[in-house]
């Protein structure tokens, strides 16, 4: 174990992540789990596959979202809300913003693929492009904050939303009953870390694993080092997860709760998509492909026990660069 | 109504979709029942989409097969059966086979895709390819019924064939509620004849609409006229309703049960099989997107009530195919 960062933020328990499974009720999805009589031959073990590309918006992101809007006083629901993505947890928002009646704000890069942009801004966010080259968005949403006095949301480094990720695994285990192990993608570690917490409150021992693109793997050297590793823009298929490194938040808890990272190939990323799509029937995006990777491709770094849990992550895809991705399967 | 047929065969009762429902219980899979509210809002009612691309084989073929040759006398399942098909049902037939141990013949065009022929052997199925030049896989199936005294169980005119697609209506019933209509997509006739007895059969009235792509529509016009029309190796998209015409088992029963036909163009089942895959991150095959269509392109030929039962039918995609198709929307 490494030593603790020296000013560690209050981290989130199991107790907030049930109750934020109490706030989701009746607004988030219980999304389904499904299981493959091919996947768990090929495996030896019983699978069961967490749908999240099926929770509202598309993507676990939601249910972060949701929790930590809910939670603000209703003066700062007042005055809105800020993000900053151009991805999965920029519609978590904009649609929570829409459903909670918060004014909310996304900060995106002016070259966002327009679909995103026309998807966050048809939930009624306002959307704010910025051009990389002139700025960055942090340096943007401080601007925001103080001339407009919003709260911001982050993608993933925010106790309140990493407790809303976790409600993923809760249901998870209340749905498959007791797990040996359960896989979770890691881009930030928002996902991975709240679904830590609940394995590490299960009442039988779970093994958590985090999986990584090969070519994204700050966070398994992180792990490994027990130093924050980063990278800058890595070149993966699975876009949700090429963030710059783990958070003040989401790395602690990864340390405490998380047995072993697992990295897997962009080769592997296509192949379990393609299963999934072919054999499952499930649109699931490159970054949603990459927890199963080890399973449906062979290449488990451990024998993870019987019954194994897996999130899949999202479903957003570009269909026609995914329809290039799959074709060279 | 037309004037009955001269030499009706015994058609299937409501009882027997029952009987069916027991004998696939435990085998078959009950898949799940969707929800879209971006749907609900664009057509004005809820609907219920009831995926048999979820089912085992990936279509609802896998109900009506199970049904029938579980019926069959041991001595009968002891010679074998024998199927002729290029789609869902040879699959179904297939593992249906291997499920109960009982030979399985299944006669395939040698032009079918090696995939489909490779997919029946997996399941232990053998196969016999024919000319198409040559010979008639009715010629064929007569020859090889004598030969080795096999019992046929064709794709879709067959009273347990039909009894076991019935039970995907009584699934949908029991887990959506009443329904005001159920649209289900009509090839041979023995999926919506099937789930007409069981609509009809419904404690409150439930109109039964068939679907059917414009480019194939003998079924409409066998509906409409009271008389069988045929079509000859019909251009559309939707592959498993290139059926030539309704059966002596399913015309009678469609015309006692099914209340309207409408027809679909090639582009409404390819943007209906868009929606489904990008918005719902379902994969479905052009087939299986034939009976939404209406729906989700707003071209309802009426006003169908509240709450709408669809069956999608089924996922099997060849997915170069699938994503050809897919990039022209």
């Amino acid at each position: 174990m490494a030593e603790p960062i020296a000013s560690t933020p209050a981290l989130p328990s199991l107790d907030d992540v049930y109750r934020a499974a109490e706030r989701l009720e009746g607004q988030a999805h219980r999304t389904p789990v499904f299981t493959s009589r091919t996947l768990d031959e090929r495996c030896g073990a019983r699978v069961f596959l967490k749908c999240e590309n099926y929770q509202r918006t598309g993507a676990f992101k939601f249910r972060g979202a949701l929790n930590a809007v809910s939670k603000l006083p209703s003066t700062e629901q007042r005055r809105g809300v800020l993000t900053f993505s151009s991805g999965n947890h920029a519609g978590a928002m904009a649609l929570v913003g829409r459903l909670l009646g918060v004014p909310t704000t996304v900060i995106m890069p002016k070259n966002a693929p327009l679909a995103k942009v026309e998807a966050t801004r048809g939930y009624g966010a306002e959307v704010i492009l910025y051009d990389p080259e002139e700025t960055t968005r942090e340096a943007l949403a401080t601007q925001m904050r103080e001339e407009r006095g919003l709260t911001l949301i982050p993608p993933y480094d925010h106790a309140d939303v990493v407790a809303g990720q976790g409600t993923a695994a809760l249901e998870l285990f209340e749905q498959a009953g007791p797990l040996d192990a359960l896989l979770v993608p890691c881009g930030g570690g928002g996902l991975l870390s709240g679904c830590s917490i609940v394995a590490k409150g299960a009442v039988s021992p779970c093994r958590v694993v985090g999986v990584e693109p090969e070519t994204a793997d700050d966070a398994t050297r992180s792990f490994r080092s027990g130093t924050l590793h980063r990278v800058h823009n890595p070149p993966t298929v699975a876009d949700g997860l090429r963030t710059p490194s783990l958070g003040a938040i989401t790395f602690p808890l990864i340390q405490a709760h998380v047995d072993e990272f697992q990295t897997v190939t962009e080769a592997e990323i296509i192949a379990s998509m393609h299963f999934l799509w072919t054999r499952m029937k499930l649109v699931v995006e490159p970054s949603g492909a990459v927890a199963p990777a080890p399973l449906i491709n062979g290449t488990a770094s451990s024998r993870w026990g019987e019954r194994v849990g897996v999130i899949l992550s999202g479903g957003n895809v570009d269909l026609d660069s995914a329809c290039s991705l799959l074709a060279r399967v």
